[in-house]
């Protein structure tokens, strides 16, 4: 069996990437991705996203990034860890979804495997993905081909959880292809949970996320009353941790390509189907309402220091979140683009995002001197950053805005 | 100093009698309730809420249990220990704590201290008791008298978290004073964690409550939508728990005295400085919905199995949690009321309530034959309740409608 399976990554984000990596130790393995920059940076071994260093990058005989789908054609087991993001209007953009399925649709063969990684609502690989696999290859589902949901639990940034140490899911309705599917994921985790209700596992996930996301929008509400009623909120929450059951959720800019997308994809099967998700959608827009209450705060404090347009100013961290180098679906990043269009002269830094992304975007990820800016704002507190601030607040010499939640 | 702290103990419900019964096995304490019969009772070595056996109540030789105040004279150091309930428009009812303030102004003398342990919002102790206690005695805080804050942390029905087992939170300002609550509160448990400010340990634990509640209700809304979309909410849920931080919370009834109530004293004090608690009060409103929703359930359950009005139909498990015996605030309760409008031949049944009670309210504590019940619902999930709808699923000689969550 070993020499038969040979799979492909489709999508190499978050998500794509290291099981891509982990994959090509053990088995030949294509990573595939429409992103023809990002292949050219991965085939020099560079991760813009900086969760992987060259040596991570161990090149096995015969693996190979590519953005040509010819490519995948030797392929027999597809994995599609695209993104699932949505439109303006909050509704789910499953156009990458719907597109990496077009491509698997094309090539699929009789004994192929499609394993979907991508967060989705309840329903979407059965009665999206599959009717469209069938309809462009003219095969049938269960009887040529196979489709497996196992739902991504990459939490960038945070090396606790790395895939090989997490319980990976892994949902699959035809009991016959169990063997191959343990024979590829058991290279990136050895604890696998099997189940055999796509749907089920589909809507998990998006409760996983949600329940991380409404515990955020809670400390976040929290903190604004505290903020707004003159309460020192970090010595209320020391007292509260001394009760056995609190849980240690903080305030914060939560963005991301996960926690702001997925409320939306349940609230909007639920709304189809007439259920109103108060809280959810509640929390979800407290959490986004954070960027406008924490930019308030830096203007404020501005104006009332007499800070004036011209001044030099430096925004400090700017990525989604602590510890990582991207700044797509950045609320700290949103903010520093508001001030920067209100104080002409303001500069934006983030030592971690990768040297393309900053001459791309104009931000610094090196400061020697930080004593020609006025005025200083901590936003996204990476560890290097809040080393930084706490030498600059001894120093006294600029005005020092922490927003670093 | 043993001889002189003679502490008493104002309101004797879910938090003031554990108090009054783990104190007065070591100092002389008086227990005072304005509730006469309450008073009988607990002279009697009965406690109406069961969470106390008649050997938990050791007589020290001058303790005594009392509804008259004039008893309080001759004590120095007072714990207030009423209900804060909320009024039908869900703003705060502060009338017992005001009463008990009065009291207490009338008899306090110099050197005398007075602890809250009732839940409220933040400003309520130094803004509003404070001063009334100041009117009343003509005696000035932090001068004559002190007062305390110590929220209570009791948890109805779970016997793990007893008062001396859980930390015990102490807010005094004034330093002087810390042996003496000291000597009184180290006879309830040995983790005592003392703070300076009364208003952050106020504010506290109205938010260890609401971060409760709002956690059921996020169980609550995904329920709902799992009913309505026909998903299997407990395979799911199954699912979400092999992720290393999904959090244990169920959904379910929350009715009692804290729960329902915290989270409009935190709100109320928002709304007047003009904040909008959204997700707080979004989450309030999704659990309390949660007694329409089963009710609906029930119904809709009875009309599809043609069961008329005249049919006899018993309702189990009526209590407000599992394992408490208090029908007070109980939304499954409040579904009996509402079925026995409906279905004139409903019976309540609840095994954990008190003779009185049950004799008081018309419901059974005892059953021996379920077999003349056409239909039989069960609410509220105590042990003894779900051994008995195990029998009867498999007898098979009933509708049984489970609502046990």
């Amino acid at each position: 069996m070993k020499n038969r399976i040979f799979p492909a990554v489709i999508g190499l984000g978050y998500v794509g990437l290291p099981i891509y990596l982990n994959l090509q130790k053990k088995i030949n393995t294509v990573g595939f991705d429409i992103d023809k920059e990002k292949i050219l940076n991965l085939k020099k071994k560079i991760d813009t996203n900086n969760q992987f260093k060259k040596t991570d990058f161990f090149q096995h005989k015969i693996s190979n990034f590519s953005s040509n789908y010819s490519q995948l054609k030797k392929c027999n087991f597809f994995i599609i860890t695209v993104p699932t993001p949505i439109f303006k209007n909050k509704k789910p953009d499953l156009g990458p979804l719907i597109n990496a399925t077009k491509i698997v649709g094309k090539i699929i063969k009789d004994e192929d495997i499609v394993v979907y990684e991508s967060t989705v609502y309840p329903g979407v690989t059965n009665s999206i993905c599959v009717p469209l696999i069938e309809k462009i290859s003219k095969l049938k589902n269960k009887i040529n081909f196979n489709v497996v949901y196992s739902p991504e639990r990459i939490n960038p940034g945070d090396r606790k959880h790395s895939i090989n140490k997490i319980t990976k899911v892994i949902a699959l309705e035809n009991s016959k292809i169990k063997r191959k599917v343990k024979f590829v994921y058991k290279h990136l985790t050895s604890k696998l949970f099997f189940t055999n209700n796509i749907e089920d596992t589909e809507t998990s996930k998006v409760f996983e996320n949600i329940q991380r996301d409404v515990n955020i929008s809670l400390m976040n509400e929290l903190y604004i009353i505290c903020e707004k009623l003159n309460l020192n909120y970090e010595n209320i929450i020391k007292i509260a941790k001394t009760k056995w059951n609190f849980l240690n959720f903080n305030p914060g800019l939560v963005g991301g390509h996960c926690l702001p997308v997925d409320p939306y994809y349940l609230s909007y099967v639920a709304k189809k189907n007439k259920i109103n998700t108060k809280l959810i959608i509640a929390g979800r827009e407290t959490n986004d309402s954070m960027k406008d209450i924490l930019y308030k705060k830096i203007t404020t404090y501005l104006k009332k220091n007499k800070i004036n347009y011209h001044a030099k100013i430096l925004i400090c961290g700017l990525t989604y979140k602590p510890e990582v180098a991207d700044l797509r679906n950045s609320l700290a990043y949103n903010i520093f683009i508001k001030i920067k269009k209100k104080f002409k002269y303001s500069t934006g830094f983030d030592p971690l995002i990768h040297n393309t992304q900053a001459k791309k975007k104009m931000i610094l990820n090196k400061i020697n001197n930080f004593k020609k800016y006025k005025a200083i704002i901590f936003i996204t507190k990476h560890k290097i950053l809040y080393k930084i601030y706490k030498k600059l607040i001894i120093n006294k010499k600029n005005i020092i805005i922490n927003c670093m939640l």
